[in-house]
């Protein structure tokens, strides 16, 4: 821990050079969702397949409908209707219309949709009161994808658009690589469970209920979670025993740089290879990575200091579970926004501190002490201040995560 | 249908107005995630509850440092050592220092901490080549929060975040407005369940897989959804048999402005009182809401095109859901962005137009038309056009929705 500080980046390279992505597997698409593809989906057919009329109205060739107007409607007899989901092929006679519904297929012949707010209205013989051009209100065959066509890559978070278009191209299942199962353990002999009472000297055990909400919203399934005190006998069997449930392991505390009493990195030594690196970064500056068991799993230590574990979290491990899924988007969205008020960092590492996001302005909260948790509760960003400022005034443009 | 439309603000408004939040109930705080606080949770107690030492290093007087330098150390005995967790009382004795490690509990007497990085590091005699302020390093009782503070605000959604506020403040329940039951029917004969084949007139049903996962995603228990034949005798038996298991029900299709084949409408008639709106926007101007049943169930119609469904979706249900569950916040994020490309508007009309944020810019996709649902598969973002514009120009600033 003596070395010079590696940057953000190099770290988060570092972590994503040892992740292999998970084995694909085949899902249904309503189960799909949150998961990543693992295949290109293509247009089965072309979308649409068929051409069909974009509006309620008639069809027609447009060239019956030349100089048409208002006061001198052109005047077609109706000769029937054709609704949405109708599958018997129509055909238009030159010099007639047929009733057309939105989505219904075009008839033969026709080339153009009056809609009905240009007419009569009529059943029987409509009166156009506008001429329409060729194409008019029709949804062309392929209009939206050809067949063949790639609607969504390898690689894509299925969200609810993707699983709309997967439906539309008539997908029910989809090859993508599942949610990772992620182990958290905090560690240290201050911490008692939330609802047991407190004794001076103690506090609740907040870490460990929050990365693993925190990896399930980044995309894991149902995490673990237990504190475990902080010495060798509790941590070791503890990782030994989580090792076979887990795609990825998460500890926090027990790595502060002080020394004796910081048993993961000593029950480490013994599982696996694990580095412990200083980012230069606040908060968050001691962070480990490696792997350990022989399925070689990979595992990250994160400060014990709450604040310390979310940003490390969002900023190391959210990328590693993206990864795991085979995931193209790896990172928290970033925006450009105006400081409200000044902002102060450590000279030499980069800043990220919780902020509150509006619009294209962001406000520092107070409170951006690394154990000051309260502050964190309202936060919806992270305002980023580069290396090389101590400070940025009131009215600058920074860079800012979105937090989820 | 044939007043003037009203704008999204005015629809959205009486949407609410409309919408009481479900009963409260007591959950498990892994189980809390995504529902929304039903009560203030405040702390317990000071948070933290005793002076802690913020890094490892030595409690000591910060008197006994004066003058201390590198040439000339001042030099202590070190009568033992605080690790976290110790729960006994120490108490220091002015001219002696204790070793204490980041988050112990500071001793009696003692005003400050050196770091051990201004030390020789000795569990025996400790130079100091330093001298300290009173203060330094130590989180004071009720540093981050004071007791009977409120940490957590009624009608903030639980994130991971505030899953850690709760647990740090000791709780391990919290009172939430559980996730809304939502139901989704697809109405209309073209639909064809995605994986049977398809005959030309039909198309795969995308939109109650969009609009169950968009629910989901909201904010929404797991959601039923299923396709019906758009005639009366399918439609209103599934409304009906639905009711009893919905908090809130969306169909999509049959509610264009045309008529006789619209029969969502025509089934709502016998059911509820439900109001049918043009909104000015685009896509979706046609709107359906209202009330169904003996329990008021709130149900929308949602225009049966897949790109209007989705916007219609995020604008009206979303903060609809999020009402029944008493939110504060009840819209998507927004930010500003510079368009990459020109766009046109209809006038009169509020566009949502499906575009690419990255950064402080937003790229507008090709393939806007709202049956055009490959495209919205690429989009995560609604470029906001307003009314009174037309066009709007490369390089102009505009105001984004950022989509989940």
């Amino acid at each position: 821990m003596t070395e010079a500080p590696v940057t953000v980046e190099a770290h988060q390279s570092a972590i994503l050079r040892a992740i292999t992505p998970l084995p694909p597997a085949s899902a249904e698409l309503a189960d799909a969702e949150g998961c990543v593809l693992a295949e290109d989906v293509t247009a089965a057919v072309s979308l649409p397949s068929f051409d069909n009329s974009s509006m309620d109205g008639y069809a027609v060739r447009a060239a019956d409908t030349n100089h048409s107007s208002e006061r001198s409607p052109a005047t077609l007899p109706v000769k029937g209707e054709i609704a949405a989901g109708d599958t018997g092929v129509s055909r238009l006679a030159p010099g007639t219309a047929i009733r057309i519904m939105t989505g219904a297929q075009m008839p033969a012949g026709a080339d153009s949709v009056v809609p009905v707010e240009w007419t009569n209205g009529s059943q029987d013989r409509v009166e156009i009161y506008r001429p329409v051009k060729p194409g008019n209100a029709v949804r062309y065959t392929g209009g939206d994808a050809a067949a063949g066509e790639t609607l969504l890559e390898k690689g894509v978070r299925m969200r609810p658009m993707q699983i709309a278009v997967a439906a539309s191209a008539g997908r029910t299942k989809v090859q993508v690589r599942p949610r990772p199962r992620v182990v958290v353990l905090s560690t240290g002999n201050e911490l008692t469970e939330p609802g047991a009472p407190l004794v001076p000297g103690r506090i609740w055990d907040s870490n460990s209920y929050m990365i693993a909400a925190a990896a399930r919203e980044a995309g894991a399934a149902a995490c673990r979670r237990s504190a475990v005190p902080d010495d060798t006998a509790g941590v070791l069997p503890a990782l030994e025993e989580q090792l076979h449930h887990a795609d990825l392991l998460v500890t926090t505390g027990g790595v502060s740089m002080g020394g004796e009493h910081d048993v993961v990195k000593a029950a480490l030594r013994e599982l696996g290879t694990v580095t412990f690196t200083k980012v230069a970064m606040q908060p968050g500056m001691p962070q480990g990575f490696g792997t350990i068991g022989d399925a070689r799993v990979p595992i990250f230590t994160l400060p014990g200091n709450p604040v310390s574990a979310y940003v490390s979290f969002q900023l190391f491990v959210r990328p590693a579970i993206a990864a795991l899924q085979g995931a193209a988007d790896l990172s928290l969205p970033s925006v450009r926004a105006t400081l409200t008020a000044g902002v102060r960092s450590p000279e030499g590492r980069r800043s990220y501190l919780r902020g509150v996001l509006s619009g294209d302005k962001v406000a520092p909260l107070s409170g951006q002490g690394s154990h000051q948790i309260a502050a964190l509760g309202r936060a919806n960003a992270l305002i980023i201040v580069p290396e090389r400022e101590t400070q940025l005034p009131q009215g600058d443009v920074v860079d800012v995560l979105v937090l989820p």
